[in-house]
């Protein structure tokens, strides 16, 4: 047993529950916010406790919001006829925060997983369906990871959407941004290579 | 500017204020706080707001307690006669972790550091000094760092202590544990050297 103070003991022990943070960065953040002013550790605990509280899923598309429905959902200034499909909500904001779409999205809650038992009335499916023909939705994006969860996640929603006679699209397979082509595997360059561009 | 919640970017803001913690590792940490139980984040909370609360130093020897003499200038079992004298609280906790030292300490609350406007008065020297005679100390072990702050220090010590007829000893200076010689710096070695013990 580590000789520490009390409150710091039971600091480092809620610190170390965090992913990534192991004693020794426990410990460096523990004494930082023990030397920081009074109100940024109150701020901090506010912020944590904050962000359970008040945090809860936009009942239209899925997204983390603070209100009914989320920003996204409400702004005048995105495109209705665009739905790009992700499977979290953090996937949702990497997306958003790439600057490069402007339409609406829709989170899935998930990927199907036959192994884990994760079929698709676990996935918010029908929900999807129902919004591209309420919301007359022209393109729908797969923005979901190129795993095998993903593909078959894709897959099967190719599946129930193609019949409705919307537009389908998907992320580009290829090097990633600073990917040096020497380190890339086989399946990325044989992606890189379906989808080669004319230049 | 990124796309957030404002709970989710409130808590973002106040997570990269942490050392070692950039966009990338306060966004994993933020999802994992919305994820984990609602008793999990009001924990952590609970123990940031706690840990600046409750901890003061002790007003014997400057370390890190609850109560008004640490655990360790309390503690019956410990040796008197001995005294650790550390920079900071951490590195008691550091020295106390290796579990090797029985004595007690004292915290200088800094080192010299004339650049810096850093003088013996600004460092717990006077009550280092009372201390000795008071507490009947035989052997004052000097722990502080292996640098030019650290060094200086000690010899201030040394010159004030030495007249006190007082035994004073430092950390050995030599290879630090699972370091390779090839890569030590000649510095290290040269310390290595001049410590060197027979087997």
């Amino acid at each position: 047993m580590l000789y520490y103070p009390r409150p710091l003991a039971a600091l480092l022990e809620q610190l170390e529950k965090l992913p990534g943070v192991g004693p020794k960065s426990a410990q460096r953040l523990a004494f930082h916010i023990l030397r920081a002013s009074r109100e940024d550790g109150q701020m901090l605990a506010q912020a944590i406790v904050n962000v359970r509280e008040q945090i809860k899923p936009c009942t239209r598309c899925g997204n983390f919001t603070d209100l009914e429905l989320c920003d996204i959902c409400t702004s005048p200034r995105r495109d209705s006829t665009q739905l790009c499909v992700v499977a979290e909500p953090r996937e949702l904001m990497a997306v958003e925060n790439s600057g490069e779409f402007r339409g609406r999205y829709h989170v899935l809650n998930g990927l199907l997983n036959p192994i884990e038992g994760i079929g698709p009335e676990k996935l918010s499916i029908n929900k999807l369906v129902a919004r591209i023909t309420e919301e007359e939705v022209q393109e729908v994006v797969l923005a979901l990871s190129a795993t095998v969860e993903g593909e078959t996640t894709a897959n099967y929603l190719v599946n129930v959407l193609k019949p409705r006679g919307v537009k389908l699209t998907q992320l580009a397979r290829g090097l990633p941004f600073g990917g040096d082509l020497d380190y890339a595997d086989q399946m990325t360059i044989a992606g890189a290579l379906r989808g080669r561009r004319e230049v």
